[in-house]
């Protein structure tokens, strides 16, 4: 099996590099190493340090080393994009090169364009690309839960869901109500993959994925094999976050009254998910949309989780709601369902979520001085409002 | 009353903004000439003779001259645009400046990605230039019907709309589900100016447009106020391309089998539409939701509505079906509510669509030979499938 994975020098990126390689697969990589940038940029870096894209790959074993591949590419550059895909004529292309911050779509005009057009046009050249080369390649899409946002009804794992409007039945796209510019964009890569797979026939996998979190990975055994790990307000994501304050010593924070209900799963299952999706396409010209996640709780939940597991391992700090700087309900219904990845194999998390945490927290404690180093980029500074 | 209207050298921009002057109301326009350089790049040109923009304002009356400004900017360019409105602060914002043809953006994957991109961030600079200015700009964004496709319901003319889905009872956006990337882009603007009418209190009114056909309105008593009139595959609608086809003595070209209803207002409705729209805005901070249209036909029914018409006025044509080059259900329920501008005094079409196509046919007729340079660009080249 060979897989392009676009954005492979990012979090999930390189841990799925890393599994497809475990596995015996081919991996052709692309990045433009633009998240490097983006975190330097807001005073930031990856908690865990890690080398060059090219140091790690020369880190890996003889095996994994002759089966990867990889080019500096920007995605929205469809003449380079289509030249790689056409060398290699990937089974697959999952796709994580898109800008992923809500924070950063938020910040200004500039980032919220950016964000629309860059995330948009990166989708629009792999469909243009696979429609060109061969329509059988399968492509995954790393959308987001968010991209529903936090509706009344049961979010439904399909593309298309009977609806009943005032006493007419249609069965419509699932619909959507998003939270942020970054959240929109994703929203529209769903939208003109229906269209495409509708028009072109092509055969897509759609993962609405929840936020993910964790140090490691089974196949991440030492530090040369690190992935970055981001845990500031515009490139950390909730739960890493509350790890790297319980390591930091300073309180813990959730937005407003932490209400907010999201669906999570762990590095390591995300990476068994999309291997399994993989590993098991759908029809051609078929299009799946899977939920992936395998346990929701409420910020508020995750935070007091993670100060209990700091406590016990004697790190003492509390938790001090900050302003909520997004527009989201802080109480609401969330109901998501979840069969795809369990009838693939995914039955549940593979570990316990607080075992997970304590693993986060023992991971990161020997960086606690690179830590320290940005302890002013972890309160958030974008306000939806301004 | 102040308004701007971007994309005021186009089709409706310059019928609204005679309309408007004619009214005694302020306008001050922005267009960068890209709809004139575009329909020469197809090897078209405007079936009515017009002068340059500079040409047509110089030849108003005294009176409106002097209530029309006029500024060459392109809307993807924030900066400028951005000055423009901060210098007149006007009441209303009318944006016409984005890539209007399906076709258009069906042709390549590059007229795809500028497409999406152009009609997104033109929007999302209004957003931005209203919010940094003054919150209280009625912003009127023209979509289209197409943005609902053909759904079994009955098309609500609201934002919002109750929908039970798996036995639960939710608000959602009203579905969208569109047939090109253009269509795509104007749900993509309706969905960005919900989420700016959520965080920021814009106030919006979302304009659900059907096809629109004339060559006149009240306001156009001479050929020196003409407004653009294409027919082309690529810029032209429907109506107006029988029409010329009528004049031209060619078959009338329905897509496919003909069964595609859509709903249809003339030019002068349009604009009647729109000033009344201008002089009644939502209340500050609401989206206003409206499907500006005044009867449904078929493409087929048009087609023998305006072969007859022809036929009356001594011009044989006969219909003949090509092939549809566009991917949609051709035969369908259609059934958009319409009761906003019926309660602003729009009660149906002004005139009968038949009388209206007398007069199309009558005005186009003197410029025949214009029209005969350019027969080899109606029928439909743009293939969805291809």
């Amino acid at each position: 099996m060979r897989t392009l994975i676009a954005g492979v020098d990012g979090y999930l990126g390189w841990a799925l590099a890393l599994r497809l390689l475990s596995k015996g697969h081919e991996v052709i990589g692309v990045d433009n190493f633009y998240t490097r940038k983006a975190v330097k940029e807001v005073g930031s870096d990856s908690a865990l340090p890690i080398g060059s894209f090219h140091q790690r790959v020369r880190g890996l074993p003889k095996d994994k080393f002759s089966k990867i591949a990889f080019y500096n590419v920007d995605v929205t550059d469809y003449k380079r994009l289509k030249k790689v895909i056409s060398k290699y004529k990937p089974d697959s292309i999952v796709d994580f090169a898109e800008q992923r911050s809500a924070p950063y779509s938020m910040r200004s005009r500039s980032t919220a364009a950016y964000t629309l057009s860059n995330n948009i046009v990166g989708t629009l050249n792999f469909i243009y690309a696979i429609k060109e080369i061969n329509k059988k390649i399968h492509f995954l899409k790393m959308g987001t839960m968010g991209e529903y946002g936090t509706p009344n009804f049961d979010i439904p794992e399909s593309t298309f869901v009977e609806a009943t409007i005032n006493g007419k039945s249609d069965r419509i796209i699932t619909p959507k109500n998003a939270g942020s510019w970054y959240h929109w964009s994703k929203v529209y890569d769903t939208d003109n993959l229906i269209f495409a797979n509708k028009v072109w026939g092509l055969t897509m996998t759609d993962i609405m994925q929840g936020p993910v979190y964790g140090t490691r990975t089974n196949d991440i055994t030492s530090e040369a094999l690190f992935t970055r790990f981001d845990f500031d307000e515009t490139w950390g994501t909730v739960l890493n976050r509350y790890c790297v304050e319980a390591v930091l010593g300073v309180p813990l924070t959730p937005y407003g009254s932490g209400g907010q209900t999201r669906a999570f799963l762990s590095l390591e299952d995300s990476v068994t998910a999309l291997s399994l999706l993989l590993e098991n396409p759908p029809p051609d010209g078929g299009y799946r949309t899977v939920n992936q996640f395998t346990e929701t709780y409420s910020v508020m939940e995750l935070a007091k989780l993670v100060r209990d597991k700091a406590s016990s391992l004697g790190l003492n700090v509390e938790i001090k709601s900050v302003d909520n700087p997004r527009v989201e309900a802080e109480k609401h219904y969330y109901n998501p369902e979840r069969k795809v990845l369990p009838a693939l194999g995914l039955k549940g998390p593979t570990k316990n979520l607080k075992d997970e945490v304590e693993i986060m927290i023992k991971d990161l404690l020997p960086y606690k001085s690179r830590l320290e180093k940005h302890k002013d980029v972890i309160a958030p500074k974008t306000n939806w409002r301004a």
